[in-house]
C-alpha cells in the first residue's frame, strides 16, 4: 500500500510543537516559532488578498531579510510556488525569467524597486509588490505592509509533488532553465544531510549566502524541518559571520572565497568548540586552505551539490572530514551517485560526468519538457561535471561542467556572455573562460575578435563591460578582454572548442583590464 | 513525478561511510558497521543456502543476542520477511503463529529449542535452524554456523513497500494477527522520532527489552539508519542498564516497571550527563515515578506507540518532557493523531478512541484482509486505546483499549486466556481482568465460574494455572482466580460486559493466589 507523501506544514508543527524555541534571527530581530508561524499566516492572508491562488507562481526579488525568509513559507501555503530571483541579475535577464515564470506578483525591495518594476513593465499579468518600509513616493498600495488579510483557508497539509520553487539556471544553451524543486525534494535534502550531520535542538544554522539561490534557501527549509533556528545575514560579511559564530551559530554554509576571508578576518584565533561544521560548496577547495581552517578548529565538511538536487548531493561526513580533504563525500543517503563514462571514454577511465539519482532530484525544468528529458535519463540527473568516485564510494569532482565559471560562489555560464558580447556591433566573435582567481576562485575572461570594419578604438574594455552591463548581472561580467586578429577554434559545426579557447588566450592577443 | 520510495541497504550505507564506527554490542562484543556488514551479508548467504528466496518467511524465536541483532537485516537482504516469535509463549501458541505465517524457517537457540521443535512438527514445510553454538546432540547439520555461504547476489537495495517483519499481536478476537511493517514503516518511524529527540553520532541507543518486539527491534532498524551504536541486552536486569548508562549509553528505551527498578537499584546516585533520554512506552506511567526519575537526573520522555505504528506514534519533546507529566506528547512528524468519538457520544466529549494516520502505520494483517479493513478505515488505524487530545496537540492517553492488560512491559488479550479456561471441563464461564500491581503494573486474574457438576476440589488455583501453562506464555497466567457462583454479566448478544467484570471481582469470590 503507497501512500502518497503529504507533509504537514513544518513551521505550524514546529509552532505548536516547541512554540517558545528561536527560529529566526534577522539582524537584531527574532522570531519564535509561534511568532514566525503567525508572521507566515499574516502574509499568506496578504497574498490572498492580492490574488494569488493555488497553482500561481510569486517572484521574489528581495535580498535577505525577515521577509525573504517569510515568503517562501507563506507561498506555500497558499498552494502556490516561490519564484527566487537573484539580486543582481539585469533588467534583460530579470525581464526573460520573468516571462518564462509569468507570476502573479513582483517582490521588491528599496534596493531593486527600480530594476524589478522596469523589468515587469512589458508583463501586464505582473504585480509589483514592494516591501519598502521608508515612507517614499513609492505607491502605497502596492506596498506589502499595507494590504489586508483576506479570510481565507490556508494549507497547512502539502502534497509532497507540489513544487516548492523554481530556481533559475543556466546551462549551456545560454537560457536559464527553471528548476522546480518540490516539498518532497526539500524534504529529502533535509534528511539526508541530517542523517550525516547530525541534528540537534540547540544548532543555529547561519544563511551568509543569498536567500535566493538554493543553497540559502535550503537552510531555511532545513532549520524548519529540524526545529531549529536559522540565523540569516544580509550579504556576506566577513566580521559578522565570526561575530554570529562567537554568539552560538552551530553551523555555517560558505564557499571557499568567504571562508578565506573569515580567516583572514578571524587572524588566527581559534573557532568555538560550539562550531560543529563550516559546510564548504561552491566547487573544490584549495588544500592549503582547508589546512588552514584545521589548524584554527572551524571543522571544515566539504559538499557538492547543484540547484537541480535541491542543494548537497554527496556531502563528507565528520569523521572524514580531516582525513578525506579534496574529496567531496559521499552520497547523502538515500541518493545514488554514479560516473558516467564520457563519449569515447573506455570501461578503463574512471573519470567521466557525475549523474545523480534519488528523491532530491528536481521534477523537471519548468515548461521545458525537452530540456528535461535531455537532463534526466531513467531517474539519473545529468550534472554535466566531471568527477570519479572511488572504491569507498567517495566522490572527487575534478571539473564543473566545461563551460562553468565559478567566481566568489555565483555560477556564470559563458554561453551568456558570450551571446551579450556578440551582440555589440563591432564584435565579430567572442569566447568567454574562467581563469583562476586568488580571491574569487575563478574570473571571467572574454577572447573577443573585432568585426573587418571595426577599427582599433574598439578595442575598448571599458566600454564592452559597460555594453555588458546593460545586459548582464555584474558578477558575470568579464574582468579581462583580450583581443585576437584569427578566428577562434570551433569544431566543424561550428561550435566553440571551448577546450582550445585558454590556448588561445594565453598565446595571442594582449590583456586589457574591464 | 512521484517515484517508488526505494532504500538503499541501511548497514551497507554505513559500513562504507562509517566502518570503524560501533554499530552493535552484545555483551562483551561489539561490531563495527563494517563488520555487522560483513556478519550480514554471511547470514544472508547462509539463509540462501537453506533455501530462503525472495517473499519467504523467516521466523526467529530467539532470545536477544548477536544472531537476533544480525538475522533481521540478512533476512532483508534475502527480499524476505522477519518474523519475530515472542520466547515466551507456548507451543500451542506458537504453532498457532507458524501455522498462520508458514515461514521456510524457523530459528531457535538452546533455550528455545524443545519449544520451537515441538510447535514446528505439525508442519512439514518448515526446517527448524539452531543456533545452538554448544556441542550438542542436536542435528549438526541444522546448525547454522555450519551452513555454507551460498554465492547469490544479494539485495542491497530495498523497497519501500517490502514488508520487513510481520510481529504477531494479539486483539479482542482472541487470535493473533500479523501486523505487516514495511521497509518504509520503520523508515518513518525512525525519521520521526529523530526530528523529535535529534540524532548525534556519538548516541548509543540500549535495547534491554527483547528485539521480537516492534520496541526492540525498532532500536536496532532506527540505529541502522541513524548510524549510531546498538547496544543489546539479553533480558532486562536492573543492574546491567544502570551499568551501561554509566558506561555511556545516551538513549534506553523502557516501560515503566523496569524504569522504577532501575531507579531502586541506583539508590539515589544522579544519572550521568552523557543520559540524554530515557523512553518510556507501555502506557501512563504514575506521576510519583516521574518525580523521582527527575530527581534523580534521568530525562525520561514519554511515548505513546502500538505495534501496528511500528513503535513511537507520539512522544514529549525534550523541551516538554518535564512540565506535561502525563502527557504522551504530539504525533511524530508526519504522522497525525486525533481522537474518534465514542459511539453515542456527543461533540462535547474530549475523550474518545485514539486514530493514526501516517506512514508508520502497517501495511495491514498477513492474510487477513477483512481485519485490516476493520482496522484501517481511509488511512485512519482504530488504535482501540481510549485518549484525549488537547488545544496544543499534546496527546493524554487514558486507558488502553477497554481489555488489554499490559503487565510488565507485555501486552494480554484476556480472550485468550478466557479460551484457555474455557477449555477446562470444571469451567463453566470465565472472564479476566487486570488489576493495579504496584510491581508489574497490572496482574492477571481471572473470575471463574465452575460447571454444574464439578465440585468443590475445582476450586484448585494452582491446577488451574498449570492448565493454562499448557496452553499460554507464562506472563499471560492468571496470577489469582476468583470463583463465582453467580453467572458472569453478559449483553443480550451474550458477549461478557467487562466493564463491569471488576465489580463482580470485588463483591463476589474469595481470592485464591495461583
Amino acid at each position: 500500500m503507497t501512500q502518497k507523501a503529504v507533509f504537514p506544514d513544518w513551521i505550524a508543527h514546529r509552532g505548536r510543537g516547541m512554540p517558545g524555541h528561536i527560529a529566526l534571527v534577522v539582524g537584531r530581530s527574532e522570531w519564535t516559532f509561534a511568532e514566525l508561524d503567525d508572521e507566515i499566516t499574516s502574509a499568506a492572508k496578504k497574498l490572498a488578498t492580492l490574488g494569488v491562488q493555488a497553482g500561481d507562481r510569486v517572484a521574489v526579488l528581495l535580498h535577505n531579510g525577515c521577509e525573504m525568509a517569510v515568503l517562501p513559507h507563506a507561498v506555500l501555503r497558499c498552494g502556490a510556488t516561490l519564484v527566487p530571483l537573484n539580486v543582481r541579475l539585469s533588467e534583460h535577464e530579470l525581464a526573460w525569467q520573468l516571462g518564462d515564470s509569468k507570476p502573479r506578483l513582483l517582490f521588491v525591495d528599496e534596493r531593486t524597486y527600480d530594476q524589478g518594476v522596469n523589468a515587469a513593465r512589458e508583463y501586464s499579468g505582473i504585480r509589483v509588490v514592494s516591501i519598502d518600509r521608508r515612507d517614499t513616493e513609492h505607491d502605497s498600495e502596492n506596498t506589502f505592509d499595507r494590504v489586508a488579510e483576506a479570510d481565507v483557508e490556508l494549507r497547512l497539509v502539502h502534497d509532497g509533488d507540489a513544487v516548492l520553487a523554481i530556481i533559475y539556471t543556466s546551462g549551456t544553451t545560454g537560457r536559464p532553465k527553471g528548476a522546480m524543486l518540490t516539498v518532497s525534494n526539500f524534504w529529502w535534502s533535509a534528511i539526508g544531510s541530517a542523517l550525516n550531520l547530525g541534528t540537534r535542538s540547540e544548532d543555529k544554522w547561519l544563511a551568509c549566502m543569498p536567500l535566493f539561490h538554493v543553497g540559502g534557501l535550503s537552510i531555511l527549509i532545513r532549520a524548519a524541518i529540524y526545529g531549529i533556528t536559522a540565523v540569516v545575514q544580509d550579504g556576506f560579511d566577513e566580521t559578522a559571520v565570526n561575530a554570529a559564530i562567537d554568539k552560538g551559530v552551530t553551523i555555517v554554509s560558505v564557499v571557499a572565497v568567504m571562508l578565506e576571508r573569515m580567516l583572514v578576518q578571524r587572524g588566527g584565533d581559534l573557532y568555538p568548540a560550539t562550531l560543529r561544521c563550516v559546510l564548504l560548496g561552491g566547487g573544490p577547495a584549495p588544500v592549503s586552505l582547508l589546512e588552514r581552517s584545521s589548524s584554527m578548529s572551524a571543522p571544515v565538511i566539504q559538499t557538492y551539490g547543484l540547484t537541480e538536487t535541491c542543494s548537497q548531493v554527496a556531502t563528507l561526513s565528520p569523521q572524514d572530514a580531516a582525513s578525506r580533504h579534496g574529496a567531496a563525500g559521499r552520497a547523502l543517503y538515500p541518493n545514488e551517485v554514479r560516473i558516467a563514462l564520457q563519449p569515447g571514454g573506455t570501461p578503463g577511465d574512471r573519470a567521466g560526468e557525475i549523474v545523480v539519482r534519488g528523491p532530491v532530484v528536481m521534477a523537471g525544468y519548468f515548461g521545458q519538457p525537452d530540456a528535461t528529458a535531455r537532463a534526466i535519463e531513467d531517474g539519473w540527473l545529468r550534472t554535466g561535471d566531471i568527477g570519479l568516485v572511488d572504491g569507498q564510494g567517495y566522490l572527487y569532482v575534478l571539473d564543473r561542467r566545461e563551460d562553468l565559471i565559478v567566481t566568489g560562489g555565483e555560477n556564470v555560464y559563458p554561453a551568456e556572455v558570450e551571446d551579450a558580447l556578440f551582440s555589440h556591433p563591432s564584435i565579430a566573435e567572442a569566447g568567454v573562460i574562467g581563469i583562476i582567481d586568488e580571491k574569487w576562485g575563478q574570473r571571467v575572461v572574454a577572447i573577443a575578435r573585432l568585426a573587418d570594419g571595426a577599427d582599433e578604438a574598439a578595442h575598448d574594455a571599458p566600454a564592452l563591460a559597460s555594453w555588458c552591463r546593460a545586459r548582464l548581472a555584474g558578477y558575470k561580467i568579464p574582468a579581462e578582454f583580450r583581443f585576437v586578429t584569427d578566428p577562434l577554434p570551433r569544431t566543424a559545426s561550428g561550435k566553440l572548442r571551448r577546450g582550445e579557447l585558454r590556448d588561445v588566450a594565453n598565446a595571442q592577443g594582449g590583456d586589457r583590464k574591464a
